[in-house]
């Protein structure tokens, strides 16, 4: 056994890297597609992502167009949209078209030049993309597949299997758990679950085996309610209607899920400042740069804002300097505790647990821990100013103002992820700066009031 | 038509809460059970939430079991938890008994009745729970199903099909996708998929039909490494193998995506603070006061820690009173932009582009990030200085301590991530405190030391 035979995949990925670093460029397929073979999925991405945006196009381009669309979608997004622009549109409709129809529409509504792509491709074929890509992404449509089975009633089952069958010998194999069954106006008329067909007499028609009335989801529901649905049925897929009843596709519980964990990734992203959609290292740098400042600006407004309050108690300060070290301890304990109510109205809001109705509610329960625990912190930084300044008139304006900007942090954290939600707003978004400005402004006052009324004690 | 009929479902909600309370209360299991199936799931799960404790633990016995555990599903696992603890064991171990072992074995390590529980059940499924419990819940081992058809390879396609039957007349029924082949010591020899039993001959052997190798996971393959073979596969479930490629249980690709979903928003809570599991404000007040007085404690020794930095040079703040108001911006936008950096980083690794030894590409890209950022932030807060105090001075240290300390935040938010993940550390959980404490001492040591150097200029 070799030396390097006894490395991890883990310490060999560098030599990997520069393996594929020298496909790519000798635009040597056949190997490029050996290591694909051969490769854990995990480690695949993680060299795609080694490689520069070039690098990733030329990957891409070198392989067999069903090879290229099985690494395309691993790809994280970003990776995804930005290979497909700058790809030849022939070779970039090449890798689209092996792709499941959802994910037809998603790439497509977001590059640049979807229309090269469209026109690249069979007219029917993009026909029914742009179809999929008008609906929202966060509903039934947006994530709904085209690919489906739909047999008319007085089919039988020998006719049904031998169409499947069929479709599987060219290709057309859907990963298909459900065979629809519709009616003259291509109105859903039932389903036939695969086991149905497979125990039944070849000589049946479908409608006497068919589920009637079968659960279905319409068009325009949105991910909260899809999330309920499979929890509540846990089907592999569900059939999605218009008003009429029409069968216009499929969507997976899989899509749902994924489009979940979407959501939850993109909010905690948010939460933190990555606006406008994911950011990987492997992005331009000015784009980088400019989304972050984007946020980072009205931030820093923000800020000033909340700062002005300082500014205008100068003569305060001036007086109790050691209130100077109090006043970033107050401003990042309550948001602290703020951004765990935030968080908390965020998950409740996302479980469906509580909805924006229920803001007085939420805000007398969060009241209550904010009272409790605002106590505690401000006893804990009350002890610390008397041991520090032997003052005690310090430790009960510092104390004071901190138990009381927690019960306001706390409360207001608690309401405004419902509130924004109830205006149709971004909760994930907005509520932390709006949060960090009120209580910045409601510290500084509090404390720097305390301190004017108890300046006597102070001194 | 009446008024009432006239109202949406959001509207009718407080009614049919009162409904289900009156209905709990009088012990009527079949007005709970028309109404769980007439209502929406999302509707069920927001009415559920505003039951009391006690009232929704009425509900769970007050229907039957197989009922009971479909509404149990829907439930956050806050409740769940309570619900079972709270119930009489029988009637707790009813309603385990019609889950899926995951989730059996999900249950049955959060509570602590657990003994109880498994003890009224059957002993051959409290074994089965107790296997499955053993394994880490974010492994192939913690998110499989022990419930999967096995069969030797010389039984013929006709008894597979009708032991499937005979399964299915049992309510055995699994929502089978696959049938896996095994050899004499229960090592996996093969897949059966449904459709190839569909369309082949009954008297063929199972060994003629199967896939041979097939793609299958190990126990102990992480939750990483299964979310890129699902991504690669496209599959619905896979084989979960021993060492000795002993056929172990099924793992499903809608397990792995819901536990996907669980992390990414456990890490979102975590992020802000939210510390031992999950939090709804159904929790007693105590342990949601605790558990985030917990977190809170920890932040405002790192606070004071940080602050102290401030005490040390009171002398130059006293002097200039006007950095008083800078101290808490400089805090503050420090943070902000470290946070995104952070969220990156996390991003990144779970989608498995950077790895811990990344650390140092990491730490150059977000450097110049940080570089520019900071450039464009210091003179937006240097140019409010010196609008505001006139002084050019001021703008120079105020900006120039801004720019340095945003270089320190980003660079450090983009590492930090990465080292605590390759010391096996929680990333989430721990980012956000290190980064906060470490760059409100670098910044306000620079724009305190830099007053100090400029003092002849500031006065």
């Amino acid at each position: 056994m070799s030396a390097s035979d006894e490395l991890t995949l883990e310490e060999r990925g560098p030599t990997a890297l520069d393996d594929v670093r020298s496909w790519i460029a000798a635009g040597n397929s056949a190997e490029l597609a050996a290591w694909l073979r051969a490769s854990d999925a995990a480690d695949v991405i993680y060299t795609a992502a080694q490689l520069t945006d070039q690098e990733r196009e030329g990957l891409l381009s070198t392989l067999r167009p069903d090879q290229a669309a099985d690494l395309f979608e691993l790809l994280p997004e970003p990776q995804r949209i930005e290979a497909l622009q700058s790809m030849e549109p022939g070779d970039a409709a090449a890798i689209v078209h092996e792709l499941a129809s959802d994910d037809q529409a998603d790439i497509i509504s977001e590059v640049e030049n979807a229309e090269e792509i469209l026109a690249a491709l069979d007219p029917e074929e993009a026909a029914v993309i742009r179809g999929l890509a008008d609906y929202e992404w966060n509903t039934a449509g947006g994530l709904m597949i085209a690919e489906f089975f739909a047999f008319p009633k007085d089919l039988r089952v020998g006719e049904i299997v031998s169409r499947l069958q069929d479709a599987a010998d060219n290709g057309d194999d859907y990963d298909v758990q459900y065979v629809y069954v519709v009616d003259d106006d291509s109105k859903l008329a039932g389903v036939l679950r695969l086991r149905d067909l497979l125990l039944s007499p070849r000589g049946r028609p479908a409608e006497a085996l068919m589920l009637r009335d079968p659960h279905s989801v319409h068009v325009d529901d949105t991910l909260e309610q899809l999330v309920a649905f499979f929890n509540d049925h846990g089907f592999f897929g569900a059939p999605v209607l218009d008003d009429e009843g029409r069968l216009l596709g499929v969507v997976r519980a899989s899509a749902v899920r994924e489009a979940t964990t979407e959501r939850s990734d993109s909010d905690y992203s948010k939460s933190q400042g990555i606006v406008g959609g994911e950011e990987l290292r492997s992005m331009p740098l000015r784009i980088r740069c400019t989304r972050r400042l984007s946020w980072l600006s009205l931030n820093i407004v923000l800020n000033v804002a909340a700062a002005s309050i300082i500014a205008l108690h100068q003569e305060t300060l001036e007086a109790v300097i050691a209130l100077a070290v109090f006043l970033p301890i107050i401003s990042d304990m309550s948001g602290c505790s703020g951004n765990q109510a935030v968080a908390v109205s965020m998950r409740e809001l996302s479980l469906n647990v509580a909805r924006p109705r229920d803001w007085l509610r939420v805000w007398r329960k969060e009241s209550l821990v904010g009272i409790i625990n605002g106590l505690a912190l401000g006893l804990l930084i009350g002890v610390v100013a008397i041991l520090w300044q032997g003052s005690p008139a310090l430790g009960v304006v510092v104390g004071g103002a901190l138990a009381l900007n927690t019960v306001v942090a706390v409360s207001i954290g608690g309401v405004v992820p419902l509130l924004l939600k109830g205006l149709k707003l971004d909760p994930a978004l907005a509520s932390g700066p709006i949060l960090t400005t009120v209580t910045d402004m409601c510290g500084f006052l509090l404390v720097l009031s305390f301190a004017s009324y108890a300046m006597d004690y102070l001194r």
